[in-house]
């Protein structure tokens, strides 16, 4: 059929911003959330595609990342901006399923950037950005205080209460908030540091402020957004200002430019 | 490069759920908006795209939606959903450039629905369902007042101050919202009757009910837009149950699953 003019253009399909991640980043399209302010900021520019994986860790995000990430030589619209934000779940103590050690979650997480950044991965993508997130800190009472009531246990033969259980450690986690660091000077990503950010937060509101940036002592609040959301907004001004909201180009033409043009035709 | 099986299956694409609309579509990411929410309540099932066009009527949005609805046998992702949210500024009085007269609305609506309903458009998607939303009622004088600080006059040679400009009309829009349930009772589209909802809430609030759910005589507040969502869930919930956000497949397994693939691994 050569020598057919196709009727159309292809559609066109704007840019995205991948949010890769664990429960927090599912989380970040509800009220204040991450992920809504950035959708926000990017309209008429990106879709925002929230890829957040409820209780993931990264081991188990790798295979399913390799099912959606758009290959070489796709019809798939170009991911301009992708954030990495595990380790919540990484960081969950050695004996609990969820827990991924030490240094093989910064492997993990060098993978994730491999996977963009390798020419010859087949999802090798140049003219993407990342953007690496830590995990923030955990409040590890309200979380066992959390976990006990969402799962209780079998009443004790002799009435005794059992004691909560701990799955998670603040000092632990904050190893796994600095390897993200790490890793990102390692490969050269800029780095959003969630966990500093939210522990200064939480000292300026003074003696309780982790309560009000956490709703239950791992998921952020809508105040525990906004701080991130600020600190993802620093960062980009910082380390990647061509893709700053005001200078990434949007699409279509404001109204009064469709309003002369039709001024024309008449 | 035939019997070459392929290295890798192509990439999942979720659907999508398009917002098509105005200033209060492209705005609906905003704290506590509609496009926010759904994303919300869809996550990991679609993804939402908002195609919200400030300014603009449906005499200008139909030329813009052909250039990015997907095209019949193009590799894009499923609409399992579009919102059609126009008449704002349709709406506007004669005489101003946004005007559309309120047959040639009530045309464009049918027009932009039997882009996808019509089997020879090249925009055919049978398997997409389609929500119109009517105009919410429009506060003229504190339009007028934003109007005006927006674009001053200039002063008078007199040093009298000039009348507020009046570009819309409470009863006007009323009709137009009346018009989008015509369109949707004709096209056997549902219909989320915005402008009632509205109203209703703001007669609930009491006398400055209005000034609470619009930002600015014509905007949604977070207020407003909270219930536009209800009245969208109410309206998926009677007259799209199968798109109910708790039935729509999920993507990825529960990282329950997760773990117990990779202890059979071990």
């Amino acid at each position: 059929m050569t020598g057919h003019t196709p009727k159309h253009e292809p559609s066109v399909q704007q840019d995205t911003l991948i949010m890769f991640g664990d429960s927090i980043t599912q989380g970040a399209f509800d009220q204040g959330g991450t992920g809504a302010a950035l959708a926000n900021l990017y309209v008429r520019a990106w879709d925002v595609q929230n890829r957040g994986l409820g209780g993931y860790n990264t081991k188990w995000a790798i295979p399913i990342g390799k099912k959606w990430l758009p290959q070489v030589g796709e019809d798939r619209p170009r991911t301009a901006l992708m954030t990495i934000w595990f380790g919540a779940n990484d960081a969950v103590l050695p004996g609990y399923g969820q827990h991924v050690p030490l240094p093989d979650f910064k492997t993990n997480l060098h993978t994730l950037i491999t996977l963009l950044r390798s020419p010859t991965s087949p999802y090798y993508s140049p003219t993407t950005s990342l953007l690496l997130l830590t995990p923030p800190p955990v409040d590890t009472a309200r979380w066992a205080a959390e976990l006990r009531s969402k799962y209780p246990p079998p009443p004790s033969p002799t009435g005794e209460e059992q004691p909560l259980e701990f799955d998670r450690d603040p000092e632990n986690t904050r190893l796994y908030a600095q390897a993200v660091k790490e890793v990102g000077w390692e490969a050269g990503v800029p780095t959003v540091d969630v966990w500093t950010a939210i522990m200064a937060k939480a000292a300026e509101i003074g003696e309780e402020g982790l309560k009000e940036l956490l709703v239950d002592g791992l998921h952020l609040s809508a105040l525990g957004y906004m701080v991130v959301t600020d600190v993802v907004k620093d960062t980009i001004v910082t380390h990647l200002p061509d893709l700053h909201w005001d200078k990434v180009p949007k699409h279509y033409p404001p109204w009064g430019e469709m309003l002369n043009a039709c001024l024309g035709d008449e």
